[in-house]
């Protein structure tokens, strides 16, 4: 969901849409509408490719939505069958607009486009290999990568689909994909399922996408989860599904409900709401308190901070204020940090004065935005800040479509809780457990990955950053 | 506070800010934070004028802030000494340029910048008045014709104080001014005191502005509201009061407590969000209903649901998830209005589902809103929905400063309360009653203005509004 | 006409032009095409006025077209009947939107929209008396104060046209002016006729404006000039002529012919060109020489250095090249003057090695541009450069309308022409006399105003600069 | 050079820059300045890449200079020791962002990043065969395929030259390629010398150009062409020479001469603007006419009709002014084509007049501009009007770097002299020949291509073009 400070959150990396549209609608229109409703999954870039005829075209663009794709590139995108979108959040090693997407390119059949939330684990192994076979790159992302080994794929086998799934069996790590061809619509879920991907209907006309809630955004319905490791591939007859010879286990992230998804979404057979106010009663139940007030960091802790007010029986309310007016074009005139922070952020003093307040936040990264929360509490005249957290403590690397992917700024990785309270400022602090965390999340008809709670990772994961390799390499 | 359907909700026209300078700060970069934090006063343009050396300049333009007062424009406003800013709400009538503000202006004594919260009662028959002497209008403001009542009236004292307290003896109704002359900032209120006007600190700087929270987000200090009939000074000396003649009771509008106000403002001596936590007690007290859960429209329902819940002591939950990226670039792609609600808000049907929900919102105007969103609630499974307004009826116009000067498109001027829940579609529709909302504010250092919900006026007022006469009238 | 340093050339102050449509023609547009016809006179700024059924709307902005008037902003113009335009070139001392015209107010009769190409002589005098009848300015512009003077006229008139031939007997200086009134398009010249305007039909539609070009531009035909103390009035029955109570000598802008002007328009009877031909043949016989080659400064000495090559016999060729796409965007990259000049202009080596030069230019302002160009055609490999300057040396200021308000810069008013050659670097300097210039000129019906080159100035001539006076006044 | 009527001209494909930075200068400001230099060598786009340190960065756009390199993406150029820019002309066919150039790319030795003026013979048969290799295109652009086929052959050979140097052997067409890599700048030019390409220094910094005007502009100075065949290497011990094994004769370009290139630059050994004179000179002999008066369609036919008037005897003067501010932003509000071409040309009637005209233009294409231009003089009075045209009549298709690679628009290939001359209604109509023309060109260190008048393919052309291949393919 939205947050108050992006510099110090988890950000995950992308929300893919896909439409095969039969008729009645306008396909630019609807991926747009759509690309709103997954804002939240990407702000830095966002794109939409059509197809009209065969003859595919893309725009592309930094930003949010408005700014991204404004009104002047939308009206060359002509009417169209299918399309896919793409919002964006890029890691900060590597910021270049050819990483935007979906990319748009040509192999020996014709066009594609297409879009991926996730990443690769065997990045780097594919991306040397394909260098040796004398390929050229020009972006660092893995869409291009998945590309190239869908293309190569293409040469040895009959048809687009077998293609697909010989490269599934040669692509490791997290992706959810939606591409697509000249005359289909194609969603793919690695075989673990890391990431979310859904079917849905608008009318009669079909969707793939990352969340169920464009579905409701859109007016349509939710048909199923795509599974993971399967292929739906739409085309005029409708729906088709494949499956990769994969099997295992599945691993969905659990950070998708404790952050990234948007509440009103249904994961996998889990309501993201539900599980936020289980994960704050369950949170009640392992690190109670005697307090005035519960209170939430706005907008992400509200679901969890019900969810503990209901436990414990203690009256929530609003103890901070979130002005809805600074967005991302604030940055220029910014003084500093705590600055920003006041104008982002305020106390109700009112509502905090003289209490004891229980503040529920759904993670802790660096840190810094905790302690400046307490100060600002405790400026305003609370008497004790109970710092309750509905995740556990953050501490590894995430390798499969996060930017998490370095411990030096975890706080967690390097300090006990007692530490991080102490650092914070807190009254107390409690974070939930990972054995709680997956009781909640017990509905889901998958399994999860804990992997940055508990260092388990279901994937061999790179030894170094595939960055490292391709870009600092110089040579001729 | 921001809404969700800003086309069905009442408009307040603009916030003011001003800043005297002594030391130590950016005064460009306060002003331009200032108006963030007043933003949900006015989206449709914002202005800044600086004072550098007795050599002003201004910038001003449409939209929200970001957009408004770009980089490139800001980078021209040199270092100054005293500063002032505006965000601006137009009314229907007339949108042009030339109303956007600060206007700066130049008289006999030298330049002036001023920037207006309010309107005038008797605007038409000053505006007559004054083009039976000569005068020219390049705008359809109030603050023009305040601008040249205060130019003639200085050519008749001996200073620009007197000069400002005889122009309050001529104009009639509605206005919160900040004024920045050469050497001078200057703060007037109207005697009625109906637009909130107070001056804080930051560090040795002092700041005129409408609002407290301003305070907060620049890191300032409250210092005290200018009262009604009240002009303060502030220059290289420090503030100076000046009272003008006029007496009489004090007439706040109550819906800045209902709706305009930031909640962490505190106006007249109250706190908002505790005037509105005590609006849902009330209506609680006023409405009650077997019910289970209780739930608010985002983000302007939230405190009065926390009062009905902590009243009722039913259990406070989230039923409705607003989109927080959807903002104004939007419109353009729009297809109707049910379709961009969905975009807008959605319901959390796991929340929702099979329960009695009470629907807390603060007004009703058209009543279109409303009605969608009950139709949302029972879409998504609600069994019940008993809509609490946190206001009374609002039936009759306002001419003291918002955009509701006409009763045409107000849905309970024309029905009864059971009329308009049934055409809502809720279950049960209950209102805060006039006497209730009365005695909630009563903490406050004032009167109020209830003409809006009572019809009863504490000024008279204009018998047609200002624009049919001048803008209709052609001639030559 | 264009020229290469817009720093080191003299400014215009506008280009004015309105049409009344009655038929089959888009106004706005040709409104838009008209203004690039007069770009050459302004490119400060430029704007817009339609009178859609008595509601007047305008647009306005900085820049060239393009920039100035975008097509956001075109399209909230309404189809209309009478719209008039301007282009703006500033004075160094005051860069202010408010000054951007057309100027758009409301007077007791209603709404008129005016333009202007000139100033006046008596600005602060009248502004002063203004002021003390209690008027407020927001702007520096001479048509503020003439809106002003109308509007009290209309006070003691019967008539609008009565109104504007009283301000005309009040106001005096170089004014050319474009007025809508709701159903009336005005021209209005000075009684000495300082700047051009002149009448012409596209179709049957009326148009006035600067300079005859325009007619061409648009498809229409000339009709003929507005005489000096002339108002026109065109309404739904046609063109109706009045005369200012002026009497006297006229006094036409010798500089038009020389700078201003676009080469294919016709002032007061004469044709540029041929105006520009004539005084490189003047200019030939009264300072000859021995050369291979006559080249001109690209492009406003072209029309010149023919003539001179004519009545010489020595051959005309291309020395200098510009750079077409060298345009205003540029500034935020350069270097420093002499690199920025080397990317503008580029002497044409091959055609000026080893010859003798003979280079015409159209004026020299402050003499760092004819220094650079003298030094690239000697680096070229030119054996010689003969200066030659088709208009005489230019030592005082200008009141009526340019931005030559100062003297300090003019090189000719500090030094002697063989002190000018030296500073130079050319071989050799002649002027243009200012008995030759006024001979050349004589086809036109009416006299000039050669203060510039004489210091004979036709009107009494204010004694300080009127920002002086309003710009640094600090009071209060 | 730049001219009146884009749309009826021949388009060049791109002009190249690349700098290798030493010390003292600003490599990204150079960059820039340089492509305004290049500017008539293209308006549709623009790039720059930079080498900060082995790691690149490019930005690109849309436009001219100033709208495709705006300060806010310059800015993001961090100063660097080696920068490549492009200016592009596309193709009528595909017009994707993805064609723009530099082609910023890696392969397994790193980056590499490439800008090219040319075209590939061999486009379609190189793109299948690497397609057939699994190889995916992200654009329609040569550059693509080349830089696969230097990426290929780098697998193949010990150093990156020899991998440039072997893909020269198997890449056909015309191509100036200037790349970057990690620590070297390379210019490449095709082994028939299709289009220029030469070696400059700016101070102790080495420039590879399009064209020499770029030297001038700089400040820099012309050091040698880089020959058909050659390859340029500039490091940091300086510059190195390798030959491809090639040989065979040498094919510049005559369009060059006629019209793309900028009159300042020499080409191989020959000055434009004198080729150009002596086009005119030429054409005088071969079509001499009795007149009063030559003019030149502006600004491209000056040269040349210098030339004629020379050789004829026949005065030189201005028949035609061009409004120098009409730019590309104009189309949005264009009525017709009369209509526009009026704004942009005007005739100057005063010189016309009765006269018997030689108009010198320097090509036809469609026809439509000869038309209009002859029609615009005769009605300001012209009584003849003689068209000579400076190049010989155009009649087929180019393959080698311009966009005319289609007959179907070329009056020429369709009509004989005497039809034309009919249908663009001028008294006479003369051409230069073919051999006229080579034997002026003759002064050149080069062979040349006559193709486009003579239809004598200097390589094998390809038989349909390759957009067709690929672009409407559908398939999956």
């Amino acid at each position: 969901m939205t947050d108050i400070f992006n510099e110090d959150r988890p950000h995950d990396e992308c929300g893919v849409f896909g439409i095969f549209g039969n008729k009645d609608i306008d396909i630019v229109d609807e991926t747009y509408l759509a690309l709103y409703a997954l804002q939240h999954r990407g702000t830095v870039g966002a794109g939409i490719a059509v197809n009209d005829n065969g003859n595919m075209n893309v725009i592309k663009g930094y930003g949010v939505i408005p700014e991204a794709l404004p009104e002047k590139d939308l009206s060359r995108l002509k009417a169209a069958k299918i399309a896919v979108g793409h919002v964006r959040h890029s890691t900060k090693t590597v910021n270049d607009r050819a990483n935007l997407q979906p990319l748009l390119m040509r192999y020996i059949y014709g066009q594609l486009a297409l879009g991926i939330n996730g990443a690769l684990a065997n990045y780097s192994e594919l991306r040397e290999q394909l260098h040796r076979g004398g390929a050229i790159f020009q972006s660092n992302s893995d869409i291009e990568v998945i590309a190239y080994m869908i293309a190569k794929a293409r040469l040895e086998t009959a048809t687009f689909e077998e293609a697909v799934l010989k490269a599934m069996t040669e692509i490791r790590g997290a992706y959810s994909i939606v591409m697509m061809a000249p005359s289909r619509l194609i969603g793919v879920r690695d075989p673990h399922g890391f990431r979310p991907l859904c079917v849905g209907k608008l009318g009669e006309n079909y969707i793939i996408t990352s969340e169920s809630c464009v579905f409701d955004s859109l007016g349509g319905e939710f048909v199923r989860d795509v599974e993971p490791g399967e292929m739906v591939v739409i085309d005029d007859e409708g729906p088709h599904s494949y499956k990769a010879n994969c099997g295992g286990e599945t691993n969905l992230c659990l950070f998708e409900f404790v952050y990234f998804a948007r509440p009103d979404s249904v994961l996998d057979g889990m309501c993201v709401n539900i599980a936020r106010q289980r994960a704050g009663i369950k949170l009640a139940k392992e690190h109670p308190v005697e307090a005035d007030m519960v209170c939430a960091v706005p907008d992400c802790g509200v679901d969890a901070a019900i969810g503990y007010s209901i436990e414990s029986g203690i009256q929530y309310g609003v103890g901070l204020i979130k002005n809805r007016f600074i967005g991302r074009a604030h940055t220029s005139r910014k003084k500093n940090a705590e600055h920003i922070f006041r104008i982002k952020l305020n106390a109700m003093k009112s509502n905090v004065e003289g209490k004891r307040i229980v503040l529920i936040d759904d993670s802790i990264v660096k840190g810094d935005t905790s302690k400046h929360i307490v100060e600002l509490l405790k400026k305003a005249g609370a008497k004790e800040v109970h710092l309750r957290i509905s995740s556990p403590p953050f501490k590894f690397p995430c390798y499969f479509g996060t930017d998490m992917d370095d411990t030096k700024n975890l706080i967690a990785s390097k300090k006990s809780v007692e530490e991080m309270r102490e650092e914070i400022g807190a009254d107390s602090l409690g974070f939930l457990s990972i054995d709680g965390l997956h009781e909640i999340a017990k509905e889901c008809r998958t399994g999860f990955c804990d992997a940055c709670f508990s260092g388990n990772y279901p994937l061999t994961v790179p030894k170094n950053h595939h960055e490292d390799k391709y870009l600092k390499k110089i040579e001729i």
